[in-house]
């Protein structure tokens, strides 16, 4: 059975402090309200495992059971909500992505 | 408890048909002998959620269960081997990350 992921892939922010806490105390919470959401997962980015910089801080992973529960998550009020938080505490930092896993 | 995790995530290749072939039959199963990995989960990208092309084709997750596994599977010569044919089928196509992840 595949899963339907929502990845959100966030660059560093100037204040990571500032970031971190909107992220934990607002932002992850609205992201779980998301109908059918069945988990949302955080991975802290630590290294660029070939060297240098790495291009994003934080990945995020929301996953969901059927490309029907996707498709009624994307369209819910919870996740405009959610979209909108992102477009404001992460504007310029935040890229989007939809996938299929097995 | 948290979970180690090697993020691979791949730009879209010239010829989609000769990676996925390279990708499901040589490197996924050179992943898959690392030692310690849990899992590998291949996550295919379907959009970019807000417009445009995605910057990535493909994400790989490959998930440990603690620092000590990841050092040790990182140290090894199975990922040597598949990280020596990654630079080889998908060289400046791929960006790799560590995580750590709840």
């Amino acid at each position: 059975m595949p899963t339907y992921k929502f990845f959100a892939l966030y660059k560093k922010p100037e204040d990571v402090p500032a970031f971190l806490e909107h992220y934990e105390n607002v932002h992850a919470p609205l992201a779980r309200k998301i109908p059918g959401l069945q988990k949302l997962v955080v991975n802290r980015i630590t290294a660029n495992a070939f060297g240098g910089d790495a291009p994003y801080f934080l990945i995020a992973e929301m996953h969901f059971e059927s490309k029907e529960d996707f498709d009624a998550a994307m369209a819910s009020d919870e996740n405009r909500a959610t979209g909108k938080d992102a477009m404001q505490f992460a504007k310029g930092l935040i890229t989007g992505l939809v996938a299929e896993s097995d």
